[in-house]
């Protein structure tokens, strides 16, 4: 199965030239869903993970999902004014502005093993902003987890010595 | 074990004078997620789900592992201007003011079985909602399908006579 038959390109989304990666037909196929997951927990299976960050929104779908397989907890990190218990927060810079992300600062306990989960590493702006929040928190990040890397964006140099994992790569 | 345990009540969120059901401690606890998707799928598994609607962005997480276990599509319902693909529309009533939800028209074909899933069912109006969108697309809905019920809501008022299920009810 090429997983890239699923993956569909939407020029101009959300703004003028950016190329979206829509992932929507992968999730809608059972299959094709099932051989992501194989590859996300490609060399995860042998280690102990406690906790499995996703990052809102579309880092919830395989997120939930390899907490599941991993029997490992899973937390949300979101936008600002979503979660209703006391957070922690980190922002990080955009083209223009800035944005900010949140998560429960009961989610995470000090010495946790996380996986955090995103569906796309691109600018790596995101993803460096969750590993604060769970840093913050105490967790030791076992990998930064991508079901793909734009890689002309060079989004790994904002991650550092980190793990990072992506087994589909642009 | 007492699911309601994990389930955490906070006053006065999103806003003054509503007890929001908190499920991410339930989220963080993987004994206590098996727990509510064996009840979740207790009258489920022996029927043909083809796909599951998934509603933003609570619903995401136990939709999309109710499609993982159900080897069924998933599908998410999203707010306007998150899908990027051509998408329907349905439009709710807030006490102030509409909501509006979408998803891709080629997310579900005519015929399709389709099980709905979100965290809460509360006024009903999402749920509604999410109905119109499977039923423009021809889908046949086999259950709304919950993990929470406010029955003091009389949400299943707006349901008609469709399948509702919510293994937690208050």
């Amino acid at each position: 199965m090429t997983l890239n038959q699923y993956i569909r390109d939407v020029q101009d989304f959300p703004k003028e030239g950016v190329m979206f990666k829509d992932i929507t037909p992968l999730l809608n196929n059972p299959k094709a869903v099932r051989e992501c997951m194989a590859l996300l927990l490609n060399n995860l299976r042998d280690r102990k993970i406690d906790k499995v960050v996703g990052v809102e929104s579309r880092g919830f779908f395989f997120a939930t999902l390899l907490a599941y397989e991993l029997n490992a907890g899973f937390v949300p990190v979101r936008k600002p004014k979503k979660l209703p218990f006391a957070t922690v927060s980190a922002s990080y810079e955009l083209e223009y502005g800035t944005d900010t992300l949140e998560v429960h600062t009961d989610a995470i306990k000090p010495g946790d093993r996380i996986l955090i989960h995103d569906d796309v590493l691109a600018t790596g702006g995101t993803a460096a902003a969750v590993c604060e929040l769970v840093e913050k928190l105490g967790g030791e990040i076992v990998q930064c987890n991508f079901l793909m890397e734009l890689s002309f964006l060079n989004g790994r140099e904002k991650l550092g010595n980190r793990e990072v994992y992506a087994p589909l790569v642009y």
